[in-house]
C-alpha cells in the first residue's frame, strides 16, 4: 500500500450525546450520563474483544470548535494560560481526547459514561486504556494542580 | 469565525527522534532516550506555562502508517484482536497518542521522554496531564491484562 501524503481524517463512528453544542460538562470524568457510540458498520470488526476492558480512549473531532486563541482562560483560573496546558475545545487541530467507562456492548453500539462530548460528534479513534501505557506517578499538573476536581470513577 | 466544515489537520511541530521508520520500541514508557518536539514558532505562544507540568500527552500523525486491518496480531499476543483493543500504528485514522515525561523546554523546544515516535513524525496537539482527567481506578485491561509489562515513570 502507498504511503500517506495528506493528513485526511476519516471518522470511525458518531457520538450520540444527551448534550447540544454549549450544554456539555466541562470535563466528563465523574458524570453518570450513557452517551451511545455509534461505530460505523464496516468498522464493526475491530471491535472484537473490546467488552474485556473497562476503559477506551476515544480520540474526537471537535466538530464545533471555531478556531482558536494560543493564551486562554478557563474556568479554573482566572488568569490566562498557555492553549497547549489547556484542555479547551479550541485549538489548531480540534481533537478531544478522553477516557471513558465502557457500560456495555452491541454489536457495533458502543455505551459509555464519562464523557463531555456533544451530539453528532465525529469518532476518529478508540484505544484501550491501559494503566501501564497510559497512567504515570509522580505527577505535577502546573496551574492545574488541585483546579480540577472531577470525582475519580 | 466560521464553522469548520472537513477534518484538515495543521500540524502545530515535528518530533525529532533518535528512531527512524521501524526502530521505534513498542511502548516509549519507560525508556530513556530523550525526544526533542519542535513547535513551530506560531504557536510558541501556547506553550506558556507548561514549564510547572512534569507531563504532557502528547497526539501525533503516524505518518508512516500503511492502511490498516481489522483484526490484527500483537508482540503481546499470538490471537489476533479487534484493532480497537490494540495500540497498533496502523489504524483508520493514524493517530498515536502517548504520555511523556517533559524534561525541559527552552524556547519552542520540548525535551520528552517515555515517547516511541520515529523521526520526522508530525505533532497535531499538545494536552497537559492530569490525573482527575486522564486517570481510572477499577481497571480491567481485557486480553492485554499483564501483557504489556512496561516500567512505570
Amino acid at each position: 500500500m502507498a504511503e500517506r501524503h495528506n493528513l485526511e481524517l476519516k471518522p470511525i463512528g458518531i457520538i450520540h450525546s444527551p448534550y447540544q453544542a454549549g450544554q456539555a460538562p466541562y470535563q466528563g470524568a465523574g458524570h453518570e450520563e450513557i452517551y451511545r457510540i455509534e461505530i460505523f458498520k464496516e468498522f464493526e470488526e475491530g471491535l472484537k474483544d473490546i467488552e474485556g476492558f473497562s476503559h477506551i480512549i476515544l480520540i474526537c473531532w471537535l466538530h464545533k470548535s471555531r478556531g482558536y486563541h494560543l493564551l486562554v482562560k478557563t474556568p479554573w483560573d482566572i488568569k490566562p494560560h498557555g492553549l497547549f496546558t489547556t484542555r479547551s475545545p479550541h485549538r489548531p487541530c480540534p481533537l478531544g481526547l478522553s477516557v471513558v467507562e465502557l457500560v456495555a456492548r452491541e454489536k457495533n453500539i458502543l455505551k459509555v459514561k464519562g464523557l463531555d462530548a456533544i451530539d453528532g460528534t465525529p469518532l476518529l479513534d478508540i484505544k484501550p486504556y491501559v494503566p501501564t501505557i497510559d497512567e504515570r506517578t509522580n505527577i505535577k499538573a502546573g496551574w492545574l494542580e488541585g483546579k480540577v476536581r472531577a470525582e475519580r470513577i
